[in-house]
């Protein structure tokens, strides 16, 4: 169907006919064609032009190119149907039968940055897409801001007031591709600065402690417990990374006596605290805790994205600021090139200003949140001596182990049989801090493959177990 | 309209009702809704739960409720009528009375960058994306390949090696957010590996070279003439940027016999060729000139994006590799996080696939020549003293003048006068070498709209001459 809506013209093909050689115009023709065939520039079941349409673009006659069709369907080279436009048969680069990416293996995925995509809101995203586009500015369409679309700005400057609780203004609030995006931004103006000591809570997820040092940090730990972070034990430190709605991975949540520690600590040491709001839209037993970032605008970045709330595929995210910031993270974001597309801003405005966002949230909370009790109550009734941990928000759970190494060991016999699996002694600094356990996402798989998951990962537990006991 | 479909609810709002303080739970709600509009969480006009839907939220009495909204609408806060949901009247930081970012007090935008974006196929590519969400795996709204969306590569490579005669295989296409992605991305591969001595066309793009620079390499020169660069002048360099089928900002095309002197360059000094292909989709006097790249893909990356082709604010682009390049840039890709929207690849890759693409570019390809004719003979008509310069392609043409100096004053009288415009002293390095000359572009602007541009340019052009001869 979609093939046939593809026309090809001369100039498309590159073809070029030289009238001082001596070769003949149709020669020329039948020989470059042949050669695009050949070479994969022209791949099976692309449409040609009609003789007419070529003979035209080419200013031949058109029993030139009918010579030069015949003599290639001829050959098999091309296709002729009465009727129809010539296509291209076969004998080029055939990409379509080369191997697509590969998964690594996985059949069940529990990894716990995975949001469901299953359910992205295609009909609501594609209104929204097509409203913003019929009501786009040309300006809109050109090189944009690269601090982001001000109507996007000013549309998440008031969805995060109003649902986190954040002091946002528009005018500092940018437009990321995501999270990692902000903190590699940050950790390179902070670097810029001298400010080269950030720390990250120990468990924290390896990938951002990477960008930290990629962007030139000095990676420091800070120790957590069951209330979050312990800011008492930071080894001098220009920056921490914490995640107070949901630790990542431990799942705890910063306790109130400890987020005015934490500013306390933030105020008399000049430091900065990038507030990882992740997965926060997400609490299943209540009213959600608001953002860290109010309790100390200017000693707080937040950073949201819409990573595990909306689609990863839609690379889009924000960070608001204090004011003494801005400058620098503009001038480094400006410098970045890598503006977040601009249709998709448009769109992503136009979703969120018109409530489908927050509807979107809504339902996804009531899904997770039922998938939450669903596997906790199936590896209370599986594992009973294991116990489950974490609030009840975010998409993962923590299943505690004996030991660390037991927990790694679990992991990988469980990646063997194709289940992905993530365990606290992979988010640790070196010394595997805290207590061991298998972080568990249940965000991406509905509740029977759940089921089916958690069924063999029982087994490969139990079976560790047997083996370590006897 | 927009506002009549968003529904606030209590968790939206952060509401949180200590049922162990003294207060009365309406005093506490009441102080809640009363701060949140004053700072501005909640806006002018958004709508709030109806009293029945918060009461059973927040667990109180729908008596409650009302008690509240009534003494917030008493005080000016909330605006309740019959019938219809209660709204916030105002009070809040209105952010949509912000002054929207500044164009620079552009009123004709002659800067030679901007493609037609008015001419953005608004239904096509909507169709696209409906078309792609409709069809997409739900793999692809996760967490993407890096390297690019495999379809889009197959898609992208079958396009290039169609119309610009590269040889492209999938599997070395890769998807960057742009050119400048692409060349920061390449400056630092190369960089790490030693590869430090960069060199650009002189006059080139400048923001490439910062980009280069950037990027960790030392920008060295290579002279060009009419035939387009001279390898022959290249001091030491491992790597080279081209523009050859439309060099920037001269305008000329790399010659046959060039391109074979480049080629034989390459080869002997082991160094790379970086062949920026921008807007060579456009040439409006015959068959375009292939790319650099087919005649040697081992020395040749090849760059393109759809900045200058269909929108800048996609944030699309690609770039075919030589093999030995392909593990460091997929690594380098990789780390950089910066992954362009799988939403945006899925649609581009339909629109490429579906035919549109080629539709577009004959479409704009009858636009921009009409436009080039016309800006030429108006030119060749009010200053038949200066030459026109640059073939016919691309979005800008060359306005001779008699020195650098006289351009660029030319140039800031224009731009006091709202017109924006290069010249090529901008784009030189320090030397101001070759002809000296405005850069004209006509992509931005319908021809009415050029007419008075051109206008008031030529006025301000007389005006310096007329000073500088009396």
């Amino acid at each position: 169907v979609l093939e046939s809506q593809r026309k090809i013209q001369a100039r498309d093909l590159l073809l070029q006919l030289d009238r001082s050689r001596r070769a003949p115009v149709s020669r020329q023709l039948e020989e470059q064609m042949r050669g695009a065939i050949r070479s994969g520039a022209l791949v099976a079941d692309e449409q040609l032009p009609s003789t007419r349409v070529l003979a035209e673009d080419l200013g031949v006659s058109r029993g030139v190119i009918l010579r030069v069709y015949g003599q290639l369907a001829a050959e098999g080279y091309i296709c002729l149907r009465q009727g129809a436009a010539p296509t291209v048969r076969a004998g080029g680069l055939d990409t379509r039968t080369l191997p697509p990416r590969n998964g690594g293996g996985i059949v069940y995925d529990l990894r716990p940055h995975l949001p469901d995509v299953a359910s992205f809101p295609r009909q609501p995203w594609l209104r929204a897409v097509r409203e913003s586009l019929a009501h786009a500015r040309v300006a809109d369409l050109g090189y944009s801001d690269p601090a982001g679309l001000w109507d996007l700005r000013v549309a998440v400057a008031n969805y995060l007031s109003r649902t986190r609780g954040v002091t946002a203004h528009p005018a500092q609030t940018l437009i990321t591709a995501g999270s990692t995006h902000s903190l590699s931004l940050l950790s390179r103006v902070l670097a810029r600065r001298g400010d080269r000591r950030m720390a990250f809570e120990n468990p924290s997820h390896r990938i951002l402690r990477a960008v930290a040092s990629m962007g030139g940090q000095t990676v420091v730990r800070a120790a957590i417990d069951e209330s979050g972070v312990r800011p008492d034990t930071i080894d001098q430190a220009e920056s921490l990374v914490v995640s107070p709605a949901h630790q990542f991975p431990t799942g705890v949540v910063l306790a109130p006596q400890r987020r005015t520690a934490l500013v306390d600590w933030a105020q008399q040491a000049e430091a900065l605290i990038l507030e990882d709001d992740y997965s926060a839209e997400f609490r299943y037993d209540g009213v959600p805790t608001g953002a860290l970032q109010s309790l100390a605008p200017d000693h707080v970045v937040y950073l949201g994205s819409t990573g595990k709330t909306f689609a990863p595929a839609l690379r889009l995210g924000w960070m608001v600021l204090p004011e003494a910031l801005m400058d620098e993270v503009s001038r480094e974001l400006a410098c970045n090139m890598l503006h977040v597309s601009g249709l998709d801003q448009l769109a992503f405005a136009r979703f969120l200003q018109c409530g489908d966002f927050d509807r979107h949230l809504r339902r996804m909370r009531q899904v997770y949140g039922a998938r939450r009790s669903f596997i906790t109550g199936l590896l209370a009734e599986l594992l009973p001596g294991h116990e489950v941990r974490g609030i009840a928000g975010g998409l993962h759970i923590v299943l505690g182990m004996p030991s660390h190494s037991t927990a790694a060991s679990v992991r990988l016999e469980a990646q063997a049989l194709g289940i992905g699996i993530d365990s606290i002694d992979q988010h640790s600094f070196a010394d595997s801090a805290g207590p061991a356990g298998l972080v568990i996402g249940y965000g991406a798989l509905p509740e029977p493959t759940l089921e089916q998951a958690l069924g063999k990962l029982v087994e490969v537990i139990r079976r560790y177990e047997e083996m370590h006991q006897g």
